[in-house]
């Protein structure tokens, strides 16, 4: 069984509970963090923590947790060699429920876990990811990482009964994201293509060792949005997140990219990212 | 202390603590229903009932709670004349953290819990409420009573911190609805003009009612978007919500509506709606 942490407490994760009038639970005022871990250590923390003050402030939440101490713990005491670890912490718990929090509000609820999980042997490094194309309905803060994720939800589930990997969303004729992860591609010129940082899409961590690495390489990278068109005119696309850290992605609606397989330079970017987190 | 409801169980209300891996808490995964209560009743079952449904289908929730004997014990259990009943369903605790809910999904979880408040001697109906405008920027499936509620959480603490009561919400220059209610006006005309039952807002228990209410004052009731500009050239504007019934608008971005005082069809649609309830 699990340990986890919950308000300065190591408990086993069958008896972590929170008051039925947390503020997550009645409002979604939650905000989040998932941070891999290779080798026993969790990594890109400098990146986590500043997008955790951003999404605190615009989820109007206050917590001066000792994050990387309470993550540090959790991967020894759970012998976690390769995964994720994961934190939330929330509006906490009023006396009761009203959409406006007390002044000042009660102590944030913080909580974190850690997951086991194959990051690297991951099998959909080698096949690639089949995913659909479905509208963006979600709000309008999704720079923040907050838990307002049940439309995020919906489209996952809603490809898996389609026979898909996951979903792309779709907005104005542009691909913000897929459901959970950044959405990138290789053009038909060779230039990386990413939807810019504004509030349309998450600021993802693995984002920014991708592009990079990219640069790194020598690419050119594009931060603008991509249509739909140029996506099924791509030579490559793939998909970056700190759960997976980066995946190809073979075709789309059923219709190949590229050449149908995984990416050759998604690959490189892949490996590279492995190799700089081993020695981060 | 009150008697809370969770998962089968009358419970202590500090004793009602929901599992971490909840899915409410991790993805805002959660259907509500408010509903009032006077005289130590619950009022508008039917229609609270058939919106569930709803809310359950779209955010893919199964439950079938018999919630209207679960309320009655809870206002017996807690001497609750008037006030509010809440009930909330979850995506339920599965063993670990994924978007992808398990096949088949873990158990929802069921929680519900009384709130004493006085509906009808609320000075708000006398005072009125002065509102502010702001960006709708919530998510597309507004038409689910869901606890994706961040945006409004965020919207109603700014009005409190500019001066205001509330927040109306504008998307593509019309009035979609309060932060936690429908909006209304009576135009210029004297015609009751209300968002129509879309996606883009709550299809309001309190709203049918006052719908039907105004048809038998003989009044006309246009249900289409209505402008800022018709909103500020009204003879009146009033929310509908179940937990504050039917409530008047006498100022919104500090300019008076009408002559900025309660309006007459507004007192006399909260009166109507009080004696039907009172009746139910």
């Amino acid at each position: 069984m699990r340990t986890v942490w919950l308000n300065g407490e190591f408990l086993p994760e069958t008896e972590a509970k929170v008051s039925i009038f947390d503020r997550a639970l009645l409002f979604g005022q939650g905000v989040y963090e998932v941070s891999p871990v290779l080798d026993g250590h969790f990594c890109n923390w400098a990146h986590h923590a500043a997008r955790l003050e951003r999404s605190k402030a615009a989820a109007r939440i206050a917590d001066d947790t000792d994050w990387p101490a309470v993550l540090s713990e959790l991967i020894t005491r759970n012998d976690l060699v390769e995964g994720r670890v994961y934190l939330q912490i929330t509006g906490g718990a009023p006396a009761d429920r009203d959409f406006l929090s007390p002044v000042p509000p009660p102590p944030p609820t913080r909580l974190a876990f850690t997951q086991a999980a194959s990051l690297i042997a991951n099998p959909a490094a080698q096949t690639g990811l089949k995913v659909m194309l479905a509208p963006d309905g979600r709000w309008a803060l999704r720079s923040a990482k907050t838990t307002q994720l049940l439309y995020s939800v919906i489209a996952k589930e809603t490809a898996r009964e389609a026979g898909y990997d996951d979903a792309w969303f779709v907005e104005d004729g542009v691909i913000t994201e897929q459901t959970s992860a950044n959405a990138h591609i290789i053009d038909s010129r060779g230039v990386l293509v990413s939807h810019p940082v504004d509030h349309a899409v998450l600021p993802g961590v693995t984002r920014i060792n991708v592009i990079a690495i990219a640069r790194a390489m020598g690419l050119t990278v594009e931060e603008r949005p991509f249509t739909t068109d140029e996506l099924f005119a791509a030579r490559e696309a793939f998909v970056s997140a700190a759960g997976s850290l980066v995946l190809p992605v073979t075709s789309v609606d059923a219709k190949p990219i590229g050449n149908g397989g995984p990416g050759v330079i998604t690959a490189e970017i892949r490996a590279r990212y492995i190799t700089l987190l081993r020695g981060d």
